[in-house]
């Protein structure tokens, strides 16, 4: 088999069968096909696409480049969840205390974040005392006892998914559905669990820019997940401006427990709300409003936060330094951004916001980088509010002062007014499985 | 400019400015762009082509990315051939000669040949004390004196095409109309001369496998020529064969000088006539039948082998060894390939060919490795011609016997038997202007 047949072949728009594709891959990875002939090999499928079965073996591939999490010692129950990205999406840490609740099981891998804010396990770093690192023998035991288990990630998930993506960042072929099902699936399915729900975002900053393109990809990933007998379930969402209100690690945190504790963000609910009931619904084979009535009554009944306690404490995190919210909105600066005219706002850049988050702490430009858990931006204001001039539209958290004037410009960057209250798209857009 | 936004520009069929084609190219050859993103763009070009505009750019920056000859102190009937390769071919050997003793300048920089046979300053070598290199005042004085010169590369004429023609070979992104006609053009245009007649090969072996895909190379790159202020003129011509019965370097200097003195292989010499009769006609501003008969006269009268040797001499050759011909087909040892049945030849492979001769010391594998030569491999018999059983259907010559097996092996590989005499396609299909 040469490289250079199999990207003539699909350059001419072929279909390439199984063993050329894990041809491909397994020789990416020992370093016997050069970059230069994978990029031209993601072009050729950017442009001419992939067939069912070769975006299955591909992600077959991608899975089988490194480590596969068995997690066939638990219970049946296992389900994952899955995001596209976007900024403060801090919903691991509130579906799965809910899920684990009602008898389901998350045992999760979570990488940390790099670029505008932390990520899952950044944010639980902001816990005094949580350990990120376990033991495979203790990541089991904890799952098995409590039904939860967050870590960071220590196995060696779909390398292959990393080196290609990192050579896609940099020719133009990210935004191919075949490739991007193929990289999403591939690290889900070697993460073991027997379901999987995922929150795929649709919008200007999202890889998916309409609906219809959201629907394809989905689609594409509930099949292949059918091939690897695992339960999909996708759930379209609207990523045009941040999630909820916090954009941070400690401040996440914060709007995680309140969301819990039955409060919250009503779109950050709602989202949580149904990403919650699709995963309990997919894992315990339950109708969809029969799971959701289960999950509003384990907010309701405080199930879901006895849950997240007991989760934070078992991984020895001190949870009575965040059962008091001014521990986690704590940062030694804050200051508020003021609103700059009257008006409607008709967007706040989700972009602006996580880069000014980024920018007073928050984030990672490079991945040595030391994150500052206080900081972050908390919203006063969302989509459609109406503000006066100089009222508040958000307050920013930080450990060094110096650094408000330039993150208040960045954010203030990304709010326009409107002097019509402006018409908004749906949270959810559908639910595909 | 980002090369990344210039690469999805092109990924999704839209057409490239000239300045963005040109930040390409400089960026590439200070190494600011990597392969692996030059890779993808190729592979995008491939696939969603180029405008004429856009391969004119292109043409012209990859011409840019070195030394451009400047042949204007030369009279104004400079004239250059390129052909699209071919085993076996030695035209320029024979149309340089004929059409300087018309009144044509030749002034040509001619690279050596990697793989199969020797390039024309390889075969040029076989004589003894020619000098391929030259100081550029001595190359443009023996223009102007004796009106044709042929030295080894020694000026960077467009490196850029090297780099990317390198790139192309190992990605699949060689037959590309646009990419093969602005790779020919850019090192003939820095070549310096004002009319260019090309060989285009046709066949199996060649980039362009039919007369429809070879027309369409054709035209692109007389039209380009045309926005460059060149008179370009494309003959197409079938490569399913070697070109004439010599493969090798002396003994193709040997069949070369056949031609010019009347004599030699039907197809070779009417390739030979129709190529000159090309350049007459564009260099001089003449109809072709004219330039024809010019031809013809300067074969029948003596006058292009004169000017054979004159240009040998000038250039230090010893043109006393190559008068008599057995000097050049004296290589150390000879033996005949035989027939291994009755019957008429079908096929002769040129690649089969090219690799046997090649086997026998007459070219590189790796551009260090040292030519024989006196190795090679003279026809007699050729495709439509029929054999009884132990027949010789060619000779070899090399300086060392043991290679005969292998090379008579790899040779008859390449043959085929027919009890009916084959039909045969026309040496040349289309002269376009």
């Amino acid at each position: 088999m040469r490289i250079y047949d199999i990207i003539d072949k699909k350059r001419h728009a072929k279909e390439l069968s199984k063993e050329e594709i894990e041809f491909v891959i397994s020789s990416y990875m020992k370093d016997e096909i050069k970059d230069y002939q994978i990029s031209a090999l993601l072009m050729a499928i950017c442009i001419n696409s992939m067939s069912e079965a070769e975006t299955s073996y591909l992600t077959n591939a991608i899975l089988n480049s490194g480590d596969v999490l068995d997690l066939s010692s638990l219970n049946g129950y296992t389900v994952d969840k899955h995001s596209t990205g976007g900024i403060g999406d801090k919903t691991t840490l509130i579906v799965a205390p809910i899920v684990a609740s009602l008898g389901c099981t998350v045992a999760k891998m979570s990488g940390r974040g790099l670029g505008f804010t932390g990520g899952t396990v950044d944010k639980l770093e902001s816990i005094e005392g949580f350990k990120t690192e376990l033991s495979p023998a203790d990541f089991l035991s904890q799952a098995k006892d409590i039904g939860i288990v967050v870590v960071g990630q220590s196995a060696d998930l779909a390398p292959a998914d990393k080196k290609l993506y990192a050579l896609r960042d940099v020719t133009a072929t990210i935004d191919s559905i075949p490739l991007i099902a193929s990289s999403i699936m591939s690290k889900k399915l070697a993460s073991g669990s027997k379901s999987i729900v995922l929150d795929v975002k649709v919008g200007s900053g999202a890889f998916m820019k309409t609906v219809d393109d959201a629907e394809k990809l989905a689609n594409a990933m509930v099949k292949l997940g059918k091939g690897f007998d695992r339960n999909v379930t996708a759930v379209l969402t609207n990523m045009n401006a941040p999630l909820g209100l916090a954009v941070g690690n400690s401040v996440e945190l914060w709007e995680a427990m309140e969301v819990l504790s039955g409060r919250g963000e009503q779109n950050l609910k709602a989202l949580c709300l149904t990403v919650s009931s699709c995963m309990v619904s997919s894992a315990l084979s339950l109708e969809l409003d029969v799971a959701r009535d289960m999950v509003e009554n384990a907010i309701s009944t405080g199930k879901a936060l006895a849950k997240f306690y007991e989760w934070i404490e078992y991984q020895g995190g001190n949870t009575s330094k965040i059962r008091d919210s001014s521990a986690l909105l704590g940062a030694k600066y804050k200051k508020s951004i003021l609103a700059e005219r009257e008006g409607y706002i008709s967007s706040l850049d989700a972009q602006a916001v996580g880069t000014a988050s980024m920018m007073l702490g928050a984030g990672r430009i490079k991945k040595e980088d030391k994150i500052d858990h206080s900081a972050g931006i908390i919203l006063n204001k969302r989509v459609g509010d109406f503000v006066t001039k100089s009222e508040p539209i958000a307050m920013m958290y930080t450990s060094n002062e110096a650094l408000f004037d330039s993150a208040s410009n960045l954010f203030l960057g990304g709010v326009s007014y409107s002097n019509k209250m402006p018409t908004q798209n749906p949270l959810i857009y559908k639910i595909i499985k």
